[in-house]
């Protein structure tokens, strides 16, 4: 071990960030402004807060302030699991026999699992500040329902979480957490709402998505006095929030004196990645270092490196304003046999600008390959991977085996975004020998793309 | 918040402890020794050996040395998962509107979601150099199992786990994880044992028990070539091991001027309490200071409580060493509606002597009260606790509401010794008001104790 460098960084309590960093302000060509549905207008604070809280809405369409304050109750919030550990992954490194040094940002020291709880708390927090009554989402992998329920246990605040149907039904004890932090748990989609009573009409028998369960969350949000609609990710709000896990990373980083030359983040609708790299991108944007950064997101569903840079909606039943990003359609669906998370058909419109620039670069993996990462991953570094986050570990270890190949220190920095103990189903079928890869044809993506609004 | 306090202690890694605490060294009257089950005279090295590692049997029957260096390679691992944090519970103290000051060491920050892995990783690390090929254990709840999976994943040794078969069947995800790091798992009784197969024609569908389990690994450890058994609690050399929760508690209270008045530990076999205890507990015994210990344990399994202080068999199929220990007969199986660990029917021969010498306390709790708690726990605190930590929680609550009552601002802290990931069902139960509680009648208890040994 390098006896400089501890095996775990944390940083101290007052080391801790109190403003969010907001990546836009430094952006030379911001991201395409939301379109409202109807309209293909930019929509307006004023209708984004029918839907949103009003200072979410806010802080989603400010393009201009670089820092944001964190209010003191989150602050106090992120006390109870932050800091987060950057770590060495010395024995990986080891393992590996690879002259790459490798860090990751872990994310996963809470109940939530991820790093979801980050922007749960704050949406909960300026929910609870406007007077709500509670919040409506929607949760494919759980990890962000999860959050949110927490969220609102600690505030106080009614939380509805539509789970789309195939988790709720695989993932039970993902219900039951929610359950036990006070949430109110509806598969997805269901009988409740008009679009899910629609789409169930259409499609009977669908294990759902999560743009259908968008929807029926924003339906419930928008026909329910005193709730507003919140989302894990996507939004640039949820980069902004995120941004503490790359401010953090950024403060041991140079406390310590790590120049990280890759960052790696896997990429579903892009919360952790945009989070992680977020203060990394400011640094490159102002010219002051340079980085590369890798989205990681999986062959079965990819939006960044085979989808098309065009505005789309968000949701399947079409209510949510329309985002310029890079997309699979709308009425995208990951193949059954895909495990886990990162199975939204779109992607954030800030990474997504940011990657049409060529300031990231993305690419995809299969999840058996993926599946083979988190158990080398958890038999040499003890923390069993969240299958989201072993697509980022999956890049690291290519990319540190090829260091090996070059003999190049490379010093690489990936985000470890959460655990896996929900998702044991998905192990066990990899365990069994019983996983199976599935990568959509050119022709079903040519399918989906026909659906994209023209704009 | 006390500005000076923070939220979370995290010691450095050159703060960490390089030896481990024994405090059979400090105490005045020893822990009785074992005792072969056949000539009743105490085991020698030698006996023991055939069972346990050499170095291991050496720790078990050392009263002697009070610090035992802690090998480099240990502590390498330990640096992966420890420091374990030391939280202040300010927003449980809010809550409460108790005067009291509460903290809790938390040990759930690992994949094998408890402090297990503290003594697991010694144990495979001795079984490692001592050129073994494997190991076997039983475990119950199946956090023993996880932490000892991992470990032998670490060191590249075979882990052979009895898991009792209702935590089996219960809890497949458990298994699943031992699986993910390479672990053998068999459900217990079985077909495997001689132990087992005379155990299931005895009482065909049968739970299982620890103490059944127990038999099964040691049967499975004597006849395989290059194997030995390994135990996660009640053995002395656990409670050595695992006074590396206390040893950091006791630096992190120091360093901030932390004087415990309370200290309150789950008790099952004792791993988790007598780990915590140990130091503070060798000050009392030296007269350097004071504290009260609260041993915690179920009200449907009250081995302090209830039990008789006596020899008793360690497993039902009486091939361990006699130990002198609170016990409620090895033949004591909690009832079936019992939810999480804590189900041994004996306790560690340390704690049991230092409990009849006055120097510990002890109560039992129902479990719907533990619960209770759990879920208040958990929404105020953000963690999600383990039912057997729970059993802490329940009654560090009841001391601070207790310091409400009465104005004193005693300073309690308490092991947190895990999460509750894996406890789904236990606490879909309490969700869904279906959880009750058992309380074994004297006749019950006494119809057991006719089964303890004549020695």
């Amino acid at each position: 071990m390098d006896k400089k460098i501890p095996y775990k960084i944390y940083l101290s309590e007052d080391e801790l960030p109190d403003q969010w960093y907001n990546v836009r302000a430094d952006m030379k060509t911001k991201p395409a402004p939301l379109l409202n549905p109807a309209t293909h207008q930019p929509v307006t604070l004023d209708e984004m807060s029918r839907i949103f809280c009003t200072e979410l809405a806010r802080q989603e369409l400010d393009n201009d302030t670089p820092y944001i304050d964190i209010p003191g109750e989150i602050l106090d919030f992120y006390k109870m699991y932050r800091p987060a550990p950057l770590v060495r992954a010395y024995f990986l490194e080891k393992a590996l026999d690879t002259p790459a040094k490798i860090y990751y940002k872990f994310e996963g020291n809470n109940t939530s699992g991820s790093h979801k709880l980050n922007s749960a708390i704050a949406q909960a927090y300026y929910a609870k500040k406007q007077g709500l009554k509670g919040v409506t989402t929607e949760t494919g992998a759980g990890q962000w329902g999860t959050a949110l329920s927490m969220a609102c246990a600690y505030f106080d605040l009614d939380c509805k979480v539509y789970m789309v149907k195939v988790s709720y039904e695989q993932k039970p004890f993902r219900r039951e957490v929610m359950r036990t932090y006070g949430a109110d748990v509806t598969p997805s989609p269901s009988e409740t709402t008009k679009v899910g009573r629609e789409i169930l009409a259409k499609f009977p028998g669908t294990s759902g998505s999560l743009g259908c369960a968008i929807s029926e969350a924003v339906e419930t949000a928008v026909n329910s006095e005193g709730y507003r609609y919140v989302l894990g990710s996507v939004l640039s709000q949820v980069l902004l929030h995120q941004s503490v896990i790359g401010l953090e990373t950024m403060t041991a980083c140079d406390k310590y004196g790590i120049k990280p030359d890759i960052i790696i983040g896997c990429a579903g609708g892009g919360s952790n990645l945009g989070g992680l790299i977020s203060p990394f991108m400011g640094r490159k944007l102002r010219g002051e270092a340079d980085y590369r950064f890798i989205a990681v997101e999986p062959a079965s569903c990819p939006s960044l490196t085979r989808g098309r840079y065009a505005y789309d909606f968000c949701d399947t039943g079409m209510v949510c304003p329309l985002s310029k990003m890079y997309t699979l359609g709308s009425g995208f669906i990951p193949s059954p046999n895909h495990a886990g998370g990162l199975r939204y058909h779109g992607m954030s419109s800030v990474l997504s600008e940011l990657y049409d620039e060529g300031l990231i670069e993305a690419k995809s993996v299969e999840q058996t390959a993926v599946f083979e990462a988190a158990t080398q991953f958890a038999r040499i570094e003890g923390t069993l991977p969240a299958p989201e986050s072993s697509h980022a570990i999956r890049a690291a270890i290519d990319e540190a085996l090829r260091c090996k190949e070059t003999g190049e220190e490379k010093t690489i920095l990936f985000g470890l975004t959460g655990t896996g103990y929900f998702d044991m189903v998905a192990y066990q079928k990899f365990n069994d020998g019983l996983m199976s890869d599935y990568i959509p044809t050119d022709d079903e993506l040519d399918k989906s793309f026909e659906q994209l609004p023209k704009v």
